[in-house]
């Protein structure tokens, strides 16, 4: 049977290339082969985060290399101001609460991006160790304005740790240009490959803030990371998901060839043609078009249609997989994802499928 | 190219049904397909555990699984023994201490396995939280005897918590039975599958013990991941290495359709094989041939020989990998490991390459 065609937040699809790579024998971690691999994925991954630092590859899920972020750069009672717009600005709120920091969330609403003067107005009188924000906002489709954030945040002196998850590798950002402190990003979703990593890279000055961390860590030490990825021969602390270290190598190999330029270029095209289509049936978006994601892209319900129906016809009917909405926007959007691996081909058919289910329901 | 022969503590080799599902498209997490696949694995795994309680699935490495043991169980301060016998022993001293735990470590020296009667004396006078313990050393090719091990804690009211990440299904490992608190494993050991996962299960009392744990978790966190187990469609709480369950889930129906024992019985003829073949060779093992692991054989590097050349011609001349000591064995052992896939002819490939490079060098 054909795959299902994933048009979700992550996972993605994956290309066959690197299926194929994903499916092989795993090298083992401590030879010549792997360290070949682990150079060539640190090389591409700095030029994916635009930061001539290193790049920490984590076997664990995004979700993780957030937690990681919070781990190794603060310390029990920092203060840090959390700019949520959806449920994953409230995840990363909830990282900084376990971690017992004096976590402050402002809520600018799930459907809207960060508000630049609300955000100043808080940078300047909050006194915060550091500002935590989502680049792309899956749950609500919508982009935050990370270069101004980074500016109004670097204005006042407030390191910036982004949760790029979903983002990087699809839509720019420039980590050093940009004087962003932290990116977090993962496998499976703009890197085109199954789901499995994270990866982090941070700041001179957040790698100066890991010296005076006093929360509990081992598994997520960066510092210790990084001395593996600083040898000659590279490698990790313990045993890293080769095979999906073998399968992001050859993704991120295929997106640099690519172009960076290029992707980002077709990613705003598609997100585009997308919200142009949904328009074209009737549908609205949920957020405003000028903050709406270019990867993926919230529609509300209309009124009388079942989120669950539409998404259960596309996927009975044609094998497509949109997700619906989270939180507080259960049942009232559908989203669908076009990030990562995606064609021509699979995007007509997608919307297709849409259209068929909105015209046959 | 063939495959370099992996006879490595892990990463070790994956069959080619598990590799071939390892390379497909994965399952999107929130998906019918998914929650069948994941409540498949859940059944298997509570069998191959021998427990009732849930396993829960960590996207880590087996060093995340012991971490989420330590962060879930104890709060800082508790005092806890490390009965240590070598490199992963004093891991979990490390990540014990890291969490600020008062851990206090046994070395029973790199070679043996745990004496019975020092460690009853120990837990007699010790007033410990908890005992941790390593069940397979790999570092030295030494197996605990874990069942008695348990008893004695028992005895003296002490939590166990094993790492059996190089052992379980492998060799006998009988949770409930032997009244055993956490045991940890992975995926590229024993269950014959690419890395990136970790697996843990707790004892009733165990989990009794995370309800007044106060150390920070949130991606390790068990009692959220137990939610999702319990679910009628079970899922993780986030995104999970939804390739490498697919390849766990088929590996372990694998391992259980040939039955435990018949496993168990398989990898200790495989042991008693390797040691007789060492011993024929001349060369001696690091352990007594009593606590001798039958998933991993350490033997010393004799005088005339330099354990890289060993480990390289091998390596070079029959592409077979095995791997050298670690820690105050580095250059001392090399390690041959027989855990995991493995047939007779690898195992006399294998075999033959030593003995060749024994005669050769």
């Amino acid at each position: 049977m054909e795959d299902m065609l994933l048009m979700t937040p992550g996972p993605t699809m994956v290309p066959e290339e690197v299926k194929k790579i994903a499916g092989m024998q795993p090298f083992h971690h401590r030879t010549e082969e792997f360290y070949q691999l682990f150079s060539r994925l640190n090389e591409n991954l700095k030029k994916i985060f635009q930061t001539k630092n290193e790049v920490i590859t984590l076997t664990s899920s995004g979700t993780g290399g957030m937690e990681a972020a919070v781990a190794n750069l603060f310390s029990a009672g920092d203060k840090v101001l959390v700019a949520s717009i959806g449920y994953f600005g409230e995840r990363f709120y909830d990282i900084a609460k376990a971690y017992g920091l004096e976590a402050e969330i402002y809520d600018f609403g799930w459907g809207n991006a960060v508000d630049l003067d609300i955000l100043e107005d808080k940078l300047k009188k909050g006194n915060y160790k550091a500002l935590l924000v989502t680049h792309n906002e899956t749950s609500t489709g919508v982009t935050n304005d990370i270069e101004n954030i980074a500016k109004i945040a670097n204005q006042y002196n407030v390191p910036v740790i982004v949760d790029a998850v979903s983002s990087l590798g699809g839509i720019p950002l420039k980590m050093d240009e940009w004087g962003i402190d932290a990116v977090i990003t993962c496998s499976q979703k703009c890197l085109m490959s199954p789901p499995g990593l994270s990866f982090i890279a941070l700041s001179d000055r957040a790698w100066e803030m890991t010296k005076t961390s006093n929360l509990p860590k081992y598994y997520f030490d960066l510092r210790k990371a990084r001395e593996g990825v600083l040898k000659l021969k590279p490698d990790t602390p313990a045993t890293p998901a080769v095979s999906t270290i073998m399968a992001v190598a050859k993704a991120t190999d295929m997106l640099l060839e690519k172009g960076l330029d290029n992707v980002y270029k077709k990613q705003s095209e598609y997100g585009k043609k997308v919200r142009k289509y949904v328009k074209e049936l009737g549908l609205e978006l949920l957020p405003k078009e000028e903050v709406a994601s270019d990867l993926i892209t919230a529609i509300k319900v209309p009124e009388r249609y079942k989120a669950s129906d539409i998404i259960n016809y596309m996927k009975e009917k044609h094998r497509v997989l949109i997700t619906g909405g989270q939180g507080p926007l259960k049942g009232k959007i559908i989203r669908i994802g076009h990030m990562g691996y995606l064609t021509d081909e699979m995007l007509d058919k997608a919307l297709y499928a849409l259209e068929d289910a909105i015209s046959s329901l």
